[in-house]
């Protein structure tokens, strides 16, 4: 057979798999227990609700669920989605200010390619969302790292770099049960790096999957609250399916119409059903804050019985206690987790370790990710005896 | 508020909306007859089927439908894909030879990405694909174009500007009832583009979004029959439900596995309810066939009431009888299309003037392409009516 391969871009063949990609390739073998991937345990998917929502949308007369729609997204979703965000804003926040995407990993793409031109500055956590760091890395940016502490993006370590002449186009962050260390953007920090977009002129990216997944963190106004200088990211993958691949961005709708044009070249508009089904859903008064608290309630319970078994397992590690979210974040002092990884596949147990969170991947470090949401209880505590045994 | 828009890059900021994008704006004002999309007609959607597909695939115990999957796509649905596309080539096709895509436009969109670099040949029939000329635009490629007449994209013309001097990298062709012309690509064309690939080096994009909407016309092989040098595009966009946003691209593994990094980083994956819906009902023996033959059946009359209409309401026009396909293309010498189409939506009616279908957009033609696929037959008519008012 032909190979086209030397016909591909320099782009296209440079982009690595990811280590998600690899994660996902993992978790599917049976013999192996998956801390790594994110995947919700699909007992807390709402199934009853869907069937009785995909019915009604599919034979809704109108045929709208099934049909082309608009590039922005279906009006009566992105109301819904104003309206809400609006409320944990404090401001009224309209239609034309929300574009849904085929998942928040969508929205990644299409802002890097909105904003980043190759050898701009974009700052991202480290450690930080993968996701983010392959969407943005497509663009080629000069990355600034910022570090995490359990407040969070450091704000002051970010307006330090910006004094010694570092000039951000984007700062990326997700704001509640940080992606991977579980850390919450605290209050005076959203406000701080409010008010530094306003002063330095860059764009903040606020994503926020895990925000409705919280155990005893009370809930914090968006770093929207403060600026207009900002993206936010939401997406329906945590707290109703990720299968149905619905995320969206609230932003000024001059950059939204902007976005939208990119988006209907990359996929023309976002599944019609997929956006019916959490439109249905959305609609039912109280129907989101039940679901938050019920997965908040689930979760809680997993992620306690994941730290009591890892804490048991490896006993020099520091498990920071999670307040919310998918994940766990643990460093093994003196333990190169990445040359730890194989070790444990072979024991049978994934997760990820701490360099894959940067963009620079350099090198050892003793940190280790690793998710509560997939695994039953006796799976989690299994899982942890496995990486006891290799660690 | 703060504008954003100067942050954006001159790509951002350079890209138009597209006629396709005004045309579904247009489509939504009531008092305006729409033969300007390719909607299809919401009574052929297959309502039953989607609703027993989507109340089984949700309730699945294994909450696949619902989950994260792959990003080449759900095996069970790639392996239909992949068997079906065999029996055409007359060659055996396999699992990893097919990518699924959000829509076929992310097929285009993710193929740009992976082969176009700036000022690369990218040819194109003139007139073609507006969807096409958007994604490969974005790479801001050099365009040869492709006249197109009955029998499909001229490939004498195609070799004629190869041996020029022209090198295109990809070819595009839509090779069954050709968007905008409805032609269909003949056998001996379909050979002598293969050929020319083989010999030249380039790649061919076969898009086939159409092809089981067929009146009298017979089935002909894809060009993927011929050579090996190809990617070849399909959808249910147009034989089950637009909404659901499946497509895909079948080609040698090695592109599948590039493109599918490329796709990683645009979306994670495409709707796993979608895919299970698709595959649930290619996997019902007969099922597509079956429906193949319905919508040929509906079609065609739909065809040919809006051209016995148009022919009476637009006395001097050339009206090339549809074989297959949603479109209908007309000649109406000595009127600028263009021109035309502000007064006739004015009058109720809209259609998409010629000039649009070319990545040059120059000047004035006489052309235009109306579908039949979104109105009722006494909508068709009065269209046909208050456009032969106007023209």
């Amino acid at each position: 057979m032909t190979t086209l391969t030397h016909l591909l871009t320099d782009d296209a063949r440079g982009a690595r798999s990811s280590v998600i990609r690899e994660i996902l390739a993992l978790a599917d073998t049976e013999d192996v227990l998956s801390l790594a991937g994110g995947m919700p345990d699909p007992a807390t998917f709402p199934i009853d609700d869907l069937v009785v929502a995909s019915s009604a949308a599919i034979r809704d007369g109108s045929g709208a669920a099934l049909q082309y729609g608009r590039t922005e997204g279906m009006p009566e979703l992105r109301a819904l989605l104003a309206h809400r965000f609006g409320d944990r804003c404090g401001r009224a926040r309209t239609t034309d200010e929300v574009l849904v995407t085929s998942g928040s990993q969508q929205a990644l793409d299409l802002l890097g390619r909105a904003f980043v031109s190759p050898g701009d500055t974009v700052a991202i956590e480290d450690p930080g969302y993968l996701g983010a760091i392959q969407a943005f890395g497509q663009r080629r940016p000069q990355w600034l790292t910022v570090p995490v502490d359990r407040h969070g993006l450091d704000t002051a370590d970010l307006e330090a770099s910006i004094r010694r002449g570092a000039r951000p186009k984007l700062v990326y962050t997700v704001t509640d049960f940080q992606n991977p260390t579980g850390a919450v953007l605290h209050p005076d920090r959203r406000r701080h790096l409010a008010a530094l977009a306003d002063r330095w002129g860059f764009v903040v990216i606020e994503d926020d999957p895990y925000g409705q997944i919280r155990f005893d963190e009370p809930e914090h106004a968006p770093i929207a609250r403060w600026t207009d200088r900002v993206v936010s990211l939401g997406t329906t993958s945590k707290t109703i399916a990720p299968g149905l691949r619905i995320g969206w961005a609230i932003a000024p709708p001059d950059i939204v119409s902007a976005v939208a044009r990119l988006k209907q070249a990359a996929d023309l508009h976002t599944s019609s059903l997929g956006q019916h089904l959490v439109a249905d859903l959305l609609s039912r008064p109280g129907w989101m804050a039940a679901r938050g608290r019920s997965l908040g309630a689930f979760y809680a319970d997993r992620a306690e019985i994941l730290r009591t078994a890892l804490t048991a397992a490896l006993p020099g590690a520091t498990i920071e206690p999670p307040r919310g979210g998918l994940f766990l974040w643990a460093d093994l002092p003196g333990t190169d987790t990445r040359a730890l990884l194989p070790r444990a596949v072979a024991a049978g147990v994934a997760f990820v370790p701490g360099s894959a969170f940067s963009p620079t991947d350099d090198g050892a470090t003793t940190t280790l990710r690793a998710t509560f949401a997939t695994l039953a209880p006796d799976g989690l505590e299994e899982a942890a005896r496995r990486l006891g045994s290799v660690a």
